[in-house]
């Protein structure tokens, strides 16, 4: 771990601490790169809530939290013990007009630390846990603010939590999350792109004839039904994660990977995809529910009846989107982007469909190869070519497969989104997160999809569960002569 | 096997018939394609030789060989049998001034059916025996002619050899194999080529920095050492495997796989190869000779060891060279061979070692990329890219590895390059067989370096049998700024 910098001692603040992401994901990451020697005994996790819970109350609910969502890292009960000595808990409403900040401010005595506020609450208390913040003096010169997902559920709302955050933070104090941007398989484009000139060759119009982009997914709504029929498919993935994707996958180099070199590249990209009129959402758009169905051979039941509801519900599940990006590098490609819920596999992956060749001397033609960019659930790559067909008179070709698995090839424990990213924002690296013309960029463009279908009452199509979506999922592609991925033979 | 279309009865006939290559290599492939249904028992397989031997101890013989070299097929004693009554023997002398080719002429008593001679003899017997054939009226309209290599020692000797085969044959029926062309590994360059459109792209001086093409055996010369002391590496397998193979990698799209369109293109590359000049010898060819060492951890003897000689030789068992391709695709990139006995291992395969990049956002370079085309001894590719060092803050890259084994994706039996060369003689396909042009534009370039060797008395380089060969094989390519495939890190 020696390549690991330890970094400064800090102060991080969690508001909304009670909550499932803090368990699930924040805290096991810390606990890992802690394990890690990333920080040491130094470093303060505070965590606020409205619940009244004593400190040792809240360190046994995350030490039984860790056992479960950090299982490996927590055998080592040592450092579970000396982890949890991190944490403090301080009970906090913080919209309440008599509200008690002096015990944070109190822990908070160090002003010269690093300070991050990580707020996992509801956005809309984003402006105002800001304004309580700068209220109580709790903002230094080193203070970041993280905002999780989802800022806003429109460019209005979008606008208004940026400008109530923004009142009290500059630009480059705010950092938001994208656990996408997190991925190992999604960074991995960068290297991918900008390390090899043979592959930023091939990374045009010219040799790339579709893209797919597919975050598909086999469990239901689960757990989250309330606020998933508020959001639906397109805003709850694809306004965020896959524009965040396919901006990583389709811009242009960027003169470093600072924080704004980098996204600016990704802004070129949001401002050049084809706006969608009425008439193009029509065309371009396909919004699904799943009906019931089987997943790997167990009936489950629909939409509906996951949110244990009666009634229909106009909320989307599956959304499938065909657009271009209005480049020099890209026009001459349509771009595909798809996800659902209880589709035929967990997967997400990138497609880089070649183009066919314009002549072949050969007796039959393969499918023109690909790239495949998995991402999850195992990260690889997979360069599908044409060979010759062995051992037989005559020479005729079929698809060949390169792959590899970046878990076998690199031997090493993958680590999850979140590690990266709290610590990026503790180091005050904010690459990897969404800059604020970058979330309005995506509603500007995601917009018109939505207001698109409210005044159209565009129905839903519906699919069953275990499929790849609505069928007229294939026909969107049929128009450009293509296939998806798993419709082509090889 | 249906996609094979089965030939029209045909009579070959092998000259040398008693030898090593007859047991070893012809007889088993037709075994291997009478199974597979390519061929009828109505074809006839005539073998002449000098030996006074009786059909049925001519057939007791090839059944023995069949059993050792084309054991799994042999197994089956029924199609064993059948197989062995297509064979007849004839001895006869085909010098001898009152050689009597009236048995043979009783055997091949159908004029209207394909006739193959195939000689598996001396070279120098190849233009007598075509006359003798003549004289003999054994030549139809239908009869082709099949020369093993080598097809001389240097270009005068090639030319006579092909002038006494010409003098009887047309040239469209002179069908001279080169068994490195009936490798699939090599066959599939053409398809790797020019059905892959994203390879195309980067098939040049544009992308490619340096190609190597290896051909390293760890036997030492075996029971080969009379002839092999004659010829050396240099004849023995660049002036024919490696040029061979350097063709099908840097000649430009054929328009068809026809023959002529192949062998056309083929020749542009060896006419566009730098010619050697003394001086350019000693600087780009390096010739060595293995001396004792180990393989395998076993202790080997020396080259004259193993001729079982106390004098020394002064032939080379490793020869390694470095030249252009004087064409606006290759002009650029250097282009290194090498082959040798007694190496570390034993592998065929051609590097295409990618450009670096020219500037790098990452915090690492790491080497630039490479694809490997493994042609033996086992066929696969392998594409070298760089990937993001996983799991680890901050931005690093590292070389990651996409591989494919043909036997595992194909799932097919190989097959001995003889099996295809011999049926595509017989079907009248010259396509991977040298043409007399390609041939004397080989020892064209290859005689210089002879001369030279010759002239300057070059001394030979020791090598320790399992090594990479002489030590200055590295700085050829330090010479380039570069590195053989096996020295580098990653």
């Amino acid at each position: 771990m020696a390549h690991i910098n330890q970094i400064d001692p800090f102060d991080f603040v969690i508001f909304g601490a009670t909550g499932d992401l803090t368990m699930r994901k924040l805290l096991p990451a810390f606990l890992r790169r802690f394990h890690a020697q990333e920080f040491t005994e130094e470093a303060r996790l505070v965590c606020v809530a409205r619940t009244a819970l004593t400190p040792e109350k809240f360190r046994q609910q995350t030490r039984n939290a860790l056992k479960e969502f950090a299982a490996e890292t927590a055998k080592d009960t040592a450092l579970l013990d000396r982890f949890l000595e991190l944490i403090t808990y301080i009970p906090l409403d913080a919209l309440a007009p008599d509200g008690d900040w002096g015990p944070l401010q109190a822990e908070l005595n160090e002003p010269s630390r690093t300070r991050v506020y990580y707020l996992a609450t509801a956005p809309a208390l984003y402006g105002p846990i800001c304004a309580a913040l700068s209220r109580s003096a709790l903002i230094t010169p080193q203070t970041r603010v993280v905002l999780e997902k989802p800022i806003g559920v429109d460019l209005k709302s979008a606008t208004e939590i940026n400008d109530g955050v923004g009142q009290f933070f500059p630009e480059d104090a705010i950092y938001r999350i994208d656990h996408y941007l997190g991925k190992e398989g999604v960074q991995n484009l960068l290297a991918l792109r900008f390390a090899n000139p043979i592959l930023e060759k091939l990374w045009s119009s010219d040799a790339i004839a579709h893209v797919e982009i597919t975050a598909a997914e086999t469990v239901g709504v689960g757990t989250r039904g309330s606020y998933y029929d508020e959001s639906g498919a397109l805003r709850d993935m694809v306004q965020n994660h896959l524009l965040q994707v396919l901006c990583m996958l389709a811009m242009d180099a960027p003169a470093s990977l600072s924080g704004d070199d980098l996204r600016n590249e990704k802004l070129k990209v949001l401002n050049a995809l084809r706006p969608m009129t009425p008439d193009m959402v029509r065309q371009n758009v396909i919004r699904g529910q799943y009906s019931a169905g089987r997943i790997d051979d167990q009936k489950v039941g629909s939409y509906t009846d996951d949110l244990g509801r009666d009634r229909a519900s106009n909320t989307e599940t599956f959304v499938a989107i065909r657009t271009k990006i209005r480049t020099a590098r890209w026009g001459n490609t349509p771009f595909y982007l798809r996800t659902g819920k209880r589709m035929a596999a967990k997967s997400t992956e990138i497609v880089l469909q070649f183009r066919p060749q314009v002549w072949s001397i050969f007796s039959n033609t393969p499918s023109p190869g690909r790239l495949v960019i998995r991402i999850a659930p195992e990260e690889g790559l997979s360069l599908v070519l044409a060979a010759k067909d062995p051992g037989v008179g005559g020479f005729r070709v079929r698809n060949a497969d390169l792959s590899m698995s970046n878990r076998q090839q690199f031997k090493v424990t993958y680590h999850d989104s979140y590690e990266r990213l709290l610590l990026d924002a503790v180091r005050g690296n904010p690459a990897l997160f969404i800059r604020r013309d970058e979330v309005e960029a995506s509603w500007r463009w995601i917009e018109p999809i939505l207001t698109s279908w409210r005044e159209a009452q565009s129905p839903l199509e519906p699919y069953p569960a275990g499929s790849w979506g609505p069928a007229s999922t294939r026909a969107l592609l049929a128009r450009d002569g293509a296939l998806w991925h798993e419709d082509m033979l090889t």
